[in-house]
């Protein structure tokens, strides 16, 4: 399967001197949807998560399919006040944006091994906020892995030592 | 498995008056997330879809287990202004509110058969937005799949003869 077939360049988008990476084509076709999330569990069953947790929105749609692939429970990391019971919060992006990703307060335990999902890496900043979320519960992050990443950037070195996995590089 | 263990009521959220349906813990448990999208899948079998349109954003997570469960391709109906192509849109809720939900134009075929995937049927303007844009694109909308269907509302009148399946009543 040569996955880059299934995803669309856009230029300037969502703003002026952005190349944004459309993988609905990928989703769409049956055959290539799942030998994608095929590829994205291949690497990590030896880590032996527990949870899958998908970053808001399309980090749920990799990362539901995949817990549903591994036999894993999913969880979903939200938008601000989409959650409706306690939550913990952590920032991400410049300081302006106000951005930030919630999760239940209650949503891992100590013993959890979680793997975080999102589409593509970019600079790293929200699936650095998703790992110290996952901390922040006492439970352990094992990888994060993506379907592209972005490698003229440096997503990996926001994470800090997490392993990070990805289909596709461009 | 009695899936309203799995399920918390938190009264007035997001609104004074309305009771929040919080289907988070089932996804979280990797037994009753997968019991759940077999329910789901059950009674769509015989129809013979082709794809999943899963509707933003928590139909992504029990519409993309549905798709890889029963070996489908998944395309997300977004917000406005998510999707990078030229899209079609359906305008959903009351005037004032201007909510829509978008496709890409090209998301189906004429041959298509689609499953429409939501957590929760409440009043069914969201899913009524849904079965339009499927039938603008000439694909056929086989039927309403949700996890729960709040039964004192009357989310069915809204879908004109679309079949709708739950999993749970309340």
């Amino acid at each position: 399967m040569v996955f880059s077939n299934y995803v669309r360049e856009i230029p300037n988008f969502p703003a002026p001197g952005v190349i944004f990476r459309d993988i609905t084509p990928i989703m769409a076709d049956a055959k290539a949807f799942s030998e994608a999330i095929e590829a994205m569990s291949a690497p990590v069953r030896t880590l032996e998560p527990t949870h899958v947790m998908g970053l808001e929105s399309r980090g749920f749609i990799f990362g539901s399919a995949l817990a549903m692939h591994l036999g894993l429970g999913f969880v979903p990391a939200r938008r601000v006040g989409k959650l409706p019971r306690q939550t913990i919060q952590e920032k991400y992006g410049l300081e302006h944006e106000n951005l930030a990703l919630e999760i239940h307060a209650d949503a891992f335990g100590s013993g959890d091994r979680v793997l975080i999902v999102d589409d593509v890496l970019v600079t790293g900043s929200t699936a650095a906020a998703a790992k110290r979320l996952v901390e922040r519960t006492g439970a352990h992050p094992v990888a994060l892995t993506l379907f592209i990443e972005l490698s003229e950037l440096t997503g990996r070195e926001a994470l800090k030592g997490l392993p990070v996995f990805s289909v596709m590089r461009c």
